[in-house]
Formats: C-alpha cells, structure tokens, sequence
C-alpha cells in the first residue's frame, strides 16, 4: 500500500509556481525547447533531483533520465517535458514531470523499489521552434528521421542539427536513444486534457484510451472568377459555395462517426469583394480513435467533395498534409488508470487525446502506456490563461501516484 | 432615316484592332489612366477626330469632348473611355470611343444635325490605379469629393492629386467640369455585357436598364479559437461554420429578391489547419435594380447572420465598406434602345448592369440616359481573353446608330 503520508502534492503546486516564477514571464511560460530558459528550468529540476538517490543521464536526444533502482531491472516510467510552447501555460509539460518528481520522492523514501522506476524529461515534446513535435520520444520510438529534421530552421535561419548540437546532441545520433527502451515494461503519462471535455462533465480526472488518429488535408475548389455584379447567381461557378457545403457537412461526418472534424484555413481568391471566388482552398483535419472510423470519415468527406464541387460545377483536388494512425493504449493500464481514479475522485470518464503527447510514441514504440488527464479550465491551453484548479491538480497527483503504485504490482505480476 | 451607307460598322473594327496593337501588349491592354499608354490613345483618337468637323477640348477633369455644332444648341453626348485596367481586354470602354467616333462620322456625313452631338472621353473611368473609379463622370456629376481623393495614392506612393496634375488637371478645380451638363439632353452608351447573360440566352444585344443599387459590408463573426483535437464537436464555437451558412443562405436570399449577393472573400484566424475558426470575416457584396429589393435583401442577410451566430455561439458585427442607391435609366430611351435593337437584330433583352459604368453618373446627374450592351463571350472581361464576336460588334455599331438617331429624334421632339 502507498503511504500517502509521504505524498505531499501540495509540494508539487508549490514547485510549480516556482518554476513559473523562474522561467515565465507577464506573457506566460518562455520554456522553448534548446533556449537558455529551457537550460535553466533543466538545471532547477536536476536541483530538486540532487536530493534523491537517483541516477542522472542524459540520453543521445537530450532526454533527461532520473533512474532510482530497484530490486528488478524491469523499468516503470514516468514521463513529461518540462519544455513549452512560447508564452505557454504554466502546466502544460512541467505538471508531468513535477508530479513524477513527486512520486520518485515517495517511492524513494520507501525504500528501494522492487522494480526500477525512471523520470523522464522529453526534450522538446512541442517543437514550437522547429514545427517538429515529440522530439526526443520520436528519437527513442525511432519514428524520428534525422535527415529530414537535419536542416529544419526556425525563424532567424538557425538549423535543428545547430540548435540541438548547441545542447551536446548529434542529431544524427539520436535515434541512439532507442536503447532506453530495452528494459521499460511500462509509461507513465500525467498530463492536463487541454480540453474542454471533463470540466463540462464536472469531473476532475480522466482516463486516456490513446490518442488519435489524425488525417489532415488541404482541399482546394476549383471555380470560375467573375464579377460580383454581372454574372447572375444561377451562372456562377462559386468555389466558396461548395466549400461552405463541405465546412458544414465535416461536422456531420464526424458526429455520425465519432470522431472530429476541423475546417482551420480558408483561402479564397481572387479574394476581393466584388468577385466571385474562382478558386477556394480549406484545411480540413479529422481524427478519430478508430482506424476504420478514421478510413470512414476521410471517405466521407472525398465523397461529399466530389458531391459539392459537382453541384457547384467547380472542380476539386485533394493534397495530403499529415496523417499518423490511431495509438490505443494499454487495456490493463486503462483499468488501473481507471480504478485509481475512482479510488481518488469518485468518478471517471474515458476519453480519447485529440493532441498527440510523447505517450503516443512510447506506446508505439510498444510499451505498455497509459495517460492520465486532468481537468483544464476552459479548455484552453498553449496560452497564458491555462489554468486547472489547484484542489484538482492535488487530485491528479494522488491519483496517479496511484496509479504507479498499481503498476508497480502489475509489471511484477507479469 | 439613317443613311446605313455612310456607317461602316467593319471600320469601327478594324480601329479596335489598330487601338490593340498601339496600347496592348502580350498580357492585353495597358491603357491605365494619367499613364503614357492611356496618353498615347487619346493622341491617337485626337488624330481620328481631326478629320471630323468638330471642336475638341479638355475638361477641368481631364475628359475630352469633341463637339459636332447642330442647329440646335441641345446636346446629345455619346460617351466612353479609352482608359482600360492592366492587362485588360480590347473592348472595355473603347468599343463605346470608336463605336461614338463611327456614329459622329456618319452624323458629320449627313451635314449639319438639327442638335448637337458631343461625343466624350470619361477620364479614369475603371480606377485601376487609385481605387476610385469614374473619376471624370463624377466630377461631371458633382458626386466627386476633391479633398477625399487628393491623398489617394498608388503602389508607388503616388497621390491621385499629383497624377492628375501631371496631366494638367487642377484636382480642387475638377468639378467645373459639371459647367457641361448645362445642354446636355441625353447620354448614350455602349458598352460590352462583361457578364454571361446575352451569351447564355444567343442574343447579340441588350437593353441595360439602370444600373444596381449595391451594398456592400464586411461580416465578422466572432467564436473561441480551440484546439482541432481536444475539442468536441458540440463544445465549439465555430466562426467559419457561422460564415459558411451565411454564405449559402445569401444565395437563396438573392434568388427570393431577384438581385444577386456575392461572398467575395474570407479570412480565418488563426487560420491554422489545427485550430477551430475563432474569427472570420466574409465580404458580404449585394446589388438590386430596386431599391426596396436592396433593402430587403440587405435586412435578411443581416438577420441571417444574427440566427447563425447564435446557432454556432458566436457574436457578429458588421461593418460597411461601400454602398450605391439603384439608379434606372431613363424609361423613353429603354424603349427606344429596345426597338433599335429589334429593327436590329429582331430580338432584344432587357436587363440591368451590375457594373457600374460613367453612364450611372450621368443619370444620377439628371441627364436621361441609356446603355446598351453587347455579348461578352464567356461573360468574361478585365481580363486579355475579353471578347466578343465581329459579327456582333458590328450589330452593336449599327444597332447603337438607329439609337442615335431616334434619341435626336426624341430630343427634337421635347
């Protein structure tokens, strides 16, 4: 049984408003990944680590290792990223790992362990710099390719390789992590939904199945430009119009289905007020936790395309942006994660992840992994308002100690 | 009776083309007003008139008149502009210059008319450089504001005051111009459709009727920007899908009301393919030859847009960019247009101009007035592949002198 007098998730809110204090500002969390605030929220973590007895490393990728030895070399993790999106919030990533810093303590504090538990900081899970996400995690999945983020720049014409050899990574070398992987027998996720989803339902905490599966598209219609007045409305060829059709149709597709639907772009040329649109390009990203759903509502919305553009007489072509498949999560850590949820908070709600976390690669990485959510006030995050109550975020940090308690148990029993 | 022998509509084609090959080049005409080119053209009208007996002078706006002294000091203008938009098409405002200068030859011919007949080069009547377009029929007009357009300027940081001036107009002084109107007992105009309407029905020719009222506004609507993936379908507060329904519903709003509505352009934000619309801004451009139509039309959008932003949660305002109050021509002058038309070419159309043309500000200046319009090939115009076919230019020429003849005839008969 976890001695929960030794938990103190009081201490974790404290940290981090410590953290924010040292590393934000009046425009929020400054943490980007291979900057010097970044360097300087690393060096307060390996502070705070110092008082344990762990081992510190630093893997081929920059990620950050904190590894307290047990009796088994069979490995639980437990993983975040304290790296942000510029003028981010001040939970976003760091609750992770200030929560797992936690739950080191108390392992710790009892003694050694019967398996080997590690604290993982990812390096940088946001990719704000270099509009690659899940850096570090990809390196260790091996789903990262080194050539193609070689020569990625970000705004003042500095490279990923630069910016990362700046922080000792050879980034051809990084996939090296790869080898973290060889004992892990389980991971470990906290992290806030940045979602609207269980603060609607007035639930604190939620259990993550995995995370979506995403197709992302740019859909362009092809029309006839001509002037706003002379050309009445039965002899247009109006790229706007079907592509209005199709930003409604996309949400019924996505509820009929179960999954999401989103129209972010519209582009619309020759885009002056006294012309019909001849040419209209939208963004279309749909998600859903199922890969036959996700087939199914990608279909649906060709489909529907092809049905709009025709009634519209306009032609219409489909490009391919993005797409990754659905990442379920472990059965058994979804129960565990389920059951130590009710042991903290009453109830649950399981829900899927729209935004990709570095769980996704570990899990398809094969690992068992599991994600926890807590609440976000208003949904909103990647902002300086991201906000969770402080009652909830103590909830979440027992719960999940919790529930690295039950996994324990579980990867011994296997 | 017209002497038909004396008019020889093949010459008004051959000056077309001659016109094309002095001022077009590989991307189509580029007879911009206060530019060389446009300068260029008008020397070269001047050195058709001067076999006329006519006197030629410059308004205080830079229009050119040549006048054919009748017996009666009454006046008849027939009026065009040589100036076209960049890479525009070789009938635009020209086709009305030479299609007038044929019909003044033919008048010249016949010896003294009982009126007189004033054939007029509008200055700057598309705007192409400044944004403001019939430059010279509203200083005619009186519409004209001086002090509003002197600080216009063009890409190269030009004002339209020093554009002017370097064509000896004195822009505080251009509204002398209106001294013309002080004779003036009818205005005449051809001009080509630029829209699909003739070409869709096979008629060569047609009675414009006045031209559209237009209302024009920016609609912004105003939801929660939120994530693509976190957020659910029935927590979003969608702008683009608030936009999109407006952007159907003004097409059945038009349909009720007999006039035309056009989405023009639209602008998301963050307009980002991960991110739900949390603003969007439509132009909102619509156009009636009635004005209570135009009202009507105007309040059902502007209620349309209230029902949908409550539907999708989000606020809407609106903001007017421009609006123009129907302008009909004159009712004597449709009918004589009508039966020039059908003496013509047996069969006629009535229908309004959604472009505005110099024509409207010379109505609205109380003089009676009348266009007709010939088929556009493809509706399509402002453009190098405007066009119309030979066979019916030269219809347009003869059709437009029976309509000269008949409005002295009208005139006289006042």
């Amino acid at each position: 049984m976890t001695n929960t007098s030794l938990l103190q998730p009081k201490r974790t809110i404290a940290e981090l408003k410590e953290l924010r204090a040292l590393t934000g500002d009046e425009n929020g969390a400054q943490r980007v990944a291979f900057t010097e605030t970044w360097a300087t929220a690393r060096a307060w973590v390996r502070t705070k680590l110092a008082e344990l007895p762990v081992e510190v490393e630093t893997d081929q990728a920059g990620n950050v290792w904190a590894t307290l030895r047990g009796t088994s070399e069979k490995e639980l993790w437990i993983g975040g990223h304290i790296d942000s999106v510029p003028n981010g919030g001040w939970l976003d990533g760091c609750l992770n790992v200030l929560a797992g810093l936690e739950i080191m303590r108390r392992i710790a504090a009892e003694g050694t362990p019967p398996i080997t538990i590690r604290l993982v900081d990812w390096a940088d899970e946001e990719g704000a710099r270099f509009g690659r996400s899940l850096f570090g995690s990809s390196a260790v999945s091996g789903y990262m390719d080194p050539e193609e983020l070689a020569e990625l720049k970000d705004r003042n014409g500095i490279t990923l390789r630069e910016a990362t050899a700046a922080y000792g990574i050879d980034l051809l070398k990084a996939r090296e992590a790869g080898q973290q992987l060889r004992n892990a027998a389980a991971y470990l996720e906290l992290h806030i939904e940045q979602g609207p989803v269980l603060e609607s339902m007035g639930l604190p905490l939620g259990v993550v199945i995995g995370t979506y599966g995403v197709e992302r598209n740019a859909i362009t219609f092809i029309g006839q430009a001509a002037h706003a007045g002379s050309t009445p409305m039965d002899k247009r060829r109006d790229a706007f119009a079907a592509a209005a059709k199709l930003g409604l149709e996309i949400r019924d597709i996505a509820k009929r289905n179960g999954g999401v639907c989103t129209v972010g772009s519209c582009i619309t040329k020759p885009g002056i007020v006294t012309a019909v649109v001849g040419e209209c390009t939208i963004t279309l990203d749909q998600r859903h936790m199922n890969a036959n759903g996700l087939a199914n509502m990608l279909r649906e919305a060709q489909e529907a395309s092809q049905r709009f553009a025709a009634e519209e007489k306009c032609e219409v072509a489909w490009k391919q942006i993005w797409q990754i498949v659905p990442i379920p999560f472990n059965l058994d850590l979804i129960e565990l994660c389920d059951q130590s949820i009710r042991e903290t908070a009453g109830q649950v709600h399981r829900l899927p992840s729209g935004p990709l976390h570095d769980a996704a690669e570990i899990c398809r990485a094969g690992v068992p992994t599991i994600m926890m959510f807590v609440q976000s006030l208003r949904g909103i995050s990647h902002n300086k308002i991201e906000d969770t109550s402080e009652e909830h975020i103590e909830l979440s940090v027992i719960a999940f100690d919790k529930l690295a308690s039950k996994a324990i148990d579980w990867i011994m029993a296997k």
